[in-house]
């Protein structure tokens, strides 16, 4: 493997690509989630690497109803295992949520392999006999029906669309992470958090904490305004390319 | 493999993936460059997924340019022949250029799997013994002295912004074909042409052709303005933002 200077401008970012194309090699990540990678690594880029105001005020709304949900769970791919399961493990800790583990490109082999990953970093993953309680077609519909099944909360990083859509369709209150404000995900979702997974879930994980230490018992809000969320995106992403080229 | 549902909204660009994907387990794609082609999708859903006015017109330049050209060689990597071979093909005829391979994570292996790939689509690949013509460190260097080496005129898709700025400083004319403006590559290019390759290579075979056919005889442009190109990108981008979401 070719060293990546400490000194690149990119250097995060390269590195980043070596950690998921390792886990590529070994099955947690799946090859079209390199591709998946890249193409949030745009948005990334295209919002200037780090959290925008907006998305920080999606990030505490998240804390406030994870907290306030009934049975929150947590819904894991092998993008958001690889890259951010100690993440994963503080942010279980601080909001109490179950997680489970879902993948698009599923199979018996990456479904443990994931686990894997996500216990190494402290996670407690629930297993136990699925179901399809989600109206998609193949094993993309499959859950287990007293996890995700039963949520009346998901948070759901990195996801597909037509499975964020299909959850807001059964009633559930759904949380993305995804780097793209126009894409069907962020569109669809209840709170849609345009962020990088790795800062998003310590700042809602932070939050918990702060509710929890604060005595604050939040309650669950009766509507959301996720439009909100993704002008926010659009206008950080607009300041970007206003001077792109001066 | 999953099978991927028809009626899925992003069926075309899941398919292409999986193209990808596999094109990465035979050794033909590095796992790098399914990173690279996912940030390469997100800047293709900025320009609108088709061709902006601006980059029609770069294509039309780039047609003139190779027929105008004493030597026009096109440099295919991985992914553009993973993506392209046909018309690769297509254009190869169309302009009269000679095809090299040329790998940014060169291996003798994968310089033969990307070989073999053009020629079952019926490409002419130029092979033999290469030198390091070109001032990069590493294998990064190495070229044909009688291919890309002695070319005039360089068509590189998806290429590098190290390798595209080194074959400016050799006097060459460069053409790219990369989706992001803001990239080096696009910046650094003689002839940026700011779309998707598979859009890109027959536009410019059919002008080739359309210029043969009127028996044209196209003179080489003494100045480009290459940042034209840029800003038209830009501007197809930005009105994508401004009625995202509305």
């Amino acid at each position: 493997m070719l060293d990546i200077p400490k000194i690149h401008p990119r250097y995060r970012s390269l590195v980043t690509r070596r950690q998921l194309a390792e886990y590529a090699a070994c099955g947690v990540v799946s090859l079209e989630g390199l591709i998946s990678h890249g193409r949030g690594e745009a948005f990334d880029y295209l919002i200037g690497e780090k959290t925008p105001t907006t998305a920080l005020e999606s990030e505490m709304l998240a804390a406030c109803v994870l907290l306030a949900a009934k049975h929150p769970v947590l819904s894991i791919n092998g993008n958001t295992a690889a890259l951010a399961s100690a993440e994963i493990a503080v942010l279980q800790k601080a909001s109490g949520a179950e997680v489970e583990v879902n993948l698009f490109h599923r199979t018996r082999e990456r479904m443990k392999n994931v686990a894997t990953v996500l216990e190494a970093a402290g996670v407690v993953v629930s297993q136990g006999p699925v179901e399809r309680c989600v109206p998609l077609p193949h094993d993309r519909g499959l859950c287990r029906p007293d996890g995700i099944g039963s949520a009346d909360v998901v948070l759901v990083p990195l996801e597909d669309g037509d499975r964020c859509e299909a959850l807001v369709g059964m009633g559930k209150i759904v949380i993305t992470v995804d780097l793209n404000p126009l894409d069907r995900t962020s569109k669809m979702a209840t709170i849609p958090i345009i962020d990088e997974v790795t800062r998003a879930l310590p700042n809602i994980a932070t939050e918990c904490r702060r509710i929890k230490e604060a005595g604050e018992h939040p309650r669950m809000p009766t509507s959301f305004d996720g439009k909100y969320f993704l002008k926010g995106a659009v206008t950080a992403i607009s300041e970007t390319f206003v001077h792109a080229l001066d």
